[in-house]
């Protein structure tokens, strides 16, 4: 492999992929794609569908997504992981033509993804190109129809554990919350914070919830866990911000 | 006006729309476009580049965006502005056609833009659509090929006059700063911090710049000079990591 291409796919959404992204399946020689197992939460569907409206010809390569070895240490198990992870791809790829080669990566290649990380372990060192996808950040305040941010306002974008671990970010006015199963907007004292949830964004199963959170908070939980009962997994995302009252 | 699309249209490079924003172009019955005055600044050429590429059909509706009453004090100056773009946005649609009326809005519409606060001030309120973008943040990180994130890390996503009037957000290990003229960098300490800036991101005048803040900060502003100079206009972000060192 001597061009690895890594596309942001947006969120579920086969409308999320861009003209760029789009072209880029075209001009690639194959196209790896993750099998996670029985679920629907490996969305292999979705990626085929991009690829078919994408008129790609590249060839399909598929490669079994390793499982965590949940006995190790966080630090550890994440990235003894991603070794694993690099070594699938270039198994997966011993036979493949001659040429770019395309990974289709949840939301954004930047943005909470570990496709960046795997892809330095390879030897010898592909060149590496990216094509910016739409994240949960933007697919959750366009189903809102909200800002991001307020006016000259700064804007924390952290994770579930981080929540959980430090509270609300110091001198934040806008949180948007990543990698929570938590639902840890739980553990914030309410007062004064407004809350938007979105579950499945961009997808037909999308869910929406919004509100002050102390009245929030618990449609939340029980949209989500229906949500997740139903379709077997969820993925959520939420943007918190301090009122003016 | 009964319905608004806003359109994320990415940061210039016409790729950067997303199939689902295609597909909207082509489906509305009218886009408005804002004239700013000479300069490039304006970008409408892009903006019908991309309706041609869309193969949309809609009525094309210019308008000259108002200038800013410079001698308001900055709150009043841009909601005054704010008041006078959506009844420009009203007088222009006057004999539009029936249907949805679509605007093409820089990156992402929920992102450091003001056209949703401007879309409240319509009357009657149209029903509002988003369709996501890319924004500077993804075409930035892309671009040097870098995560936005450390692993389960915090980003602050700032402006350019928080960082000079605040410093360097407390807690943070990611800053990337938006609505920068100034190259307010400058302002923080260096040590133990990496800089990844970006001008003009997406577009064919593309300018990159990285290395330990200590060094890069002068070559950055020595590159965006020259880029402004010889473009007459610029728009740049960048991101800041503290190092592990």
């Amino acid at each position: 492999m001597t061009e690895l291409w890594l596309i942001g796919m947006g969120t579920g959404h086969p409308g999320h992929v861009t003209m760029e992204g789009m072209a880029a399946l075209r001009d690639a020689a194959c196209v790896l794609i993750p099998r996670k197992g029985a679920g629907k939460e490996d969305l292999a569907h979705l990626r085929h569908a991009i690829l078919r409206d994408a008129g790609a010809e590249a060839r399909v390569i598929e490669f079994d997504m390793p499982v965590r070895d949940e006995s190790q240490p966080y630090a550890q198990r994440v990235s003894l992981w991603h070794d694993e992870i690099a070594r699938r791809w270039q198994t997966a790829l011993a036979d493949a033509p001659e040429g770019p080669v395309a990974l289709l990566v949840w939301g954004d290649p930047g943005l909470y993804d570990s496709t960046l990380r795997i892809a330095e372990r390879l030897t010898p060192a592909p060149r590496l190109r990216v094509v910016p996808g739409i994240t949960a950040l933007q697919a959750l305040t366009s189903a809102h129809a909200i800002p991001f941010n307020t006016v000259n306002g700064a804007v924390t974008v952290t994770t579930g554990r981080r929540l959980r671990d430090h509270g609300w970010p110091e001198g934040a006015d806008t949180v948007v919350v990543m990698l929570d199963g938590q639902c840890s907007f739980q553990t914030l004292a309410p007062e004064g914070l407004h809350i938007w949830w979105g579950g499945f964004l961009g997808m037909p199963e999308q869910v929406l919830e919004a509100g002050p959170l102390a009245e929030a908070a618990p449609r939340i939980v029980q949209t989500r866990d229906a949500a997740r009962a139903r379709h077997g997994w969820i993925m959520d995302t939420y943007l918190l911000r301090r009122t003016a009252e």
